[in-house]
């Protein structure tokens, strides 16, 4: 079965507003095996709204919208829709007193008058309990079978709305015969897209129900594997199948799936294995430590760090050689050596992670350009050190630098 | 000028990825005095692209793409909308030259076989410069001026190209006829909504061509107030005298305008005024260590600090008193006051920050529920200290935490 969303309102379209909504409707409705065919978000104007919602229900017969349903002259979705299926408009007294019952109970006192629109409601219409707020949503169909969904706006209402009532209507209707979408997502981190590509080469090729995706971004490349359209076993066995051929071809380099974060895996890790680390930044300036804190119960494995932006507080607080600082510079194999050294012992963790590089936009030089990093780590005294030429900003050359000192351990750790 | 915006990609039909570039696009055409009068959403599949595509042509004559430009075999763009067109694809050596070149300059190795299908352009296309990336964007108009131009997906190479060649381009189209959206954002740290709301009051109401928007987000709410469809010297003088009147209602909760970063902001006070400053930070983890060093150039006034996640570090590295931890508690007074005096005279910085809190999830009581943030600032001997109780999950209390520290510092060297 495939649905055609709507999003209605000025905000969204403006770029005021960040449609959540969208992908929040997308990855549910996926998830009951319902295909989305296109999205459109138009302003409120009646003329967009009547025109958009035609033209998808035009070629899905199925269509949700969102926003719109509120209490202020803005909020034209109803009528607009009504239109399309030729139905007056009417005032639902029952929800009238509905809406001034919960004003009275909740807010003590009565219902303002604006509120009334609310209830306006076109023939026919099926109205969707809000148990998160006072408009409800409206299931309007024709003699055809072809129906139009009408979500509130409100990210909370509508996601209330669409799991307890709209969800278990949709999924009845799509009778999908158990055909579903599956998808994963592999991540990887510092290997390059078209390098992946060349790794992976036509292993997935010529499957008609399979996609994959190549989806690079800060934390590196992601690749989702997607499998539509199959009965459920089928799809799963598929998804599986592909996975194993994409992990082979890609092996290590694969640090997690879907959304696991790579501080997450990481701590995991030194959990299971009862390592503790301390770190040593120069370049990312508290990045790391603020990355390896993020997850929550993080102080087993996390004991602290020391962030060395000046050549003084690497000297003095790490034990850095001034001599070397002076001789190779402080973005040197020798001095991140004795960053990770120097707060492994500070701080007597087990795994000591130094890194100091260059990010730019200043400070570059022909031999170490901007995005030069070197990442030192000290596993219990063995100490492993790694050149990086990072690209991208500032911003990204020190997120990335953060990310690989990590992947460096979780290499190191699953090996 | 009425233009209309497509965004392709499964990832954000299937809602993997929220479709920010889209809200961009529409604030900078806003800006630029031109609207957005629908946006729709395709899939990576080229009946759907050309479908959206010429439906949106046929409406407006005018139309900007993103995402669909990589190397891989699910980018269908350029192929999609040469088809409309009735153009055909041929390989731009020139391109291809450009990115080896590109390649063996940045990674020193040789370009994949992959990335020359980003040379492939339609016959015609003008080429959009990206210095960003790889992948050039494309625009391409038939002889009745109808046009299309395709932007790359990746947020940075869509933002950095818009800015430098396709805006120009699509004001010099537009030929607006002299009237103007103007907008002006004031950014505010630490106060409510609501109380925002009380200290504006009706000062600017009545005014029929603007608009003031509260916009909450993670940074403390912004205000943002806009002059429509008005002249440009109108329009500029209406911005200004709103301004002031924010300004004088707002007072010296206004720290910056527009996108200035807090760190920026707090960089240039110290630097004007030769202080340097030095961080202790245990539920942050090294946060605000990283937002002070994510402007460049930071380190003629950030020194470095220490990430004192456990409570040996505070003590060892800071000089936390053990007594005090034992019987106050990490997060209290008397401990932020240590580690606020502990790293200023560590590191030898003229201010010392120190922040401790419970982040959450867990740890929190009844005393000291999640939210319970203790800032210290030790200016040159005289410390200040804050409790704060802020509000929103683990990564929200601990961005907001950093914020107020910087705002503690802020206020008191512009007082």
């Amino acid at each position: 079965m495939e649905v055609e969303l709507v999003t209605i309102g000025d905000e969204l379209l403006l770029g005021f507003t960040i449609d959540t909504n969208a992908a929040h409707l997308a990855r549910q409705l996926a998830d009951a095996g319902i295909t989305i065919r296109r999205r459109a978000t138009v302003g409120d104007t009646a003329g967009e709204i009547v025109d958009a919602v035609q033209a998808a229900l035009d070629r899905t017969g199925a269509v949700i919208t969102t926003g719109g349903l509120g209490p202020t002259s803005d909020d034209l979705t109803k009528p607009s829709i009504a239109r399309i299926f030729g139905r007056e408009m009417f005032l639902d007294e029952e929800h009238v007193g509905w809406m001034q019952e919960r004003w009275r109970a909740r807010f003590g006192r009565e219902m303002p008058e604006s509120n009334r629109n609310q209830a306006m409601l076109p023939r026919g219409a099926r109205k969707l309990q809000n148990n998160h707020g006072s408009a409800p949503g409206i299931w309007l169909e024709d003699e055809r079978g072809r129906w139009v969904a009408m979500l509130p706006g409100v990210p909370r209402e509508m996601r209330g709305m669409l799991a307890d009532t709209l969800l278990p209507l949709v999924r009845e209707r799509a009778g999908t015969g158990g055909r579903v979408v599956r998808s994963l997502t592999l991540r990887t981190t510092g290997i390059a897209e078209s390098m992946l590509a060349d790794m992976i080469g036509d292993r997935l090729m010529n499957w008609p129900s399979l996609s994959l995706a190549y989806l690079p971004g800060i934390d590196g490349v992601d690749l989702r594997v997607t499998i539509r359209d199959a009965e459920s076993q089928v799809a799963d066995e598929q998804l599986s199948t592909a996975t194993d051929a994409l992990r082979k071809a890609v092996g290590a380099g694969i640090y997690g799936t879907e959304s696991e974060d790579m501080p997450e895996i990481v701590l995991a890790l030194c959990r299971s294995r009862h390592e503790t680390i301390a770190v040593a930044e120069s370049c990312t300036g508290g990045l790391l430590g603020a990355r390896l804190t993020t997850p929550a119960g993080s102080s087993d494995v996390f004991l602290g760090g020391v962030i060395a932006y000046s050549n003084t507080v690497k000297e003095q607080q790490l034990g850095a050689s001034a001599s070397d600082i002076e001789q190779h510079g402080a973005v040197s194999e020798p001095v991140v050596r004795q960053m990770a050294m120097g707060v492994r012992a500070l701080m007597g963790a087990s795994i000591g992670i130094g890194i100091t590089g260059i990010a730019g936009p200043g400070g570059g030089s022909e031999e170490k350009p901007v995005g030069t990093v070197w990442i030192g780590v000290d596993f219990g005294g063995v100490v492993e050190a790694r050149l990086a030429r990072l690209w991208g900003n500032r911003e990204e050359v020190r997120y990335r630098a953060a990310q690989l000192a990590m992947e460096i351990v979780r290499r190191r750790l699953s090996a």
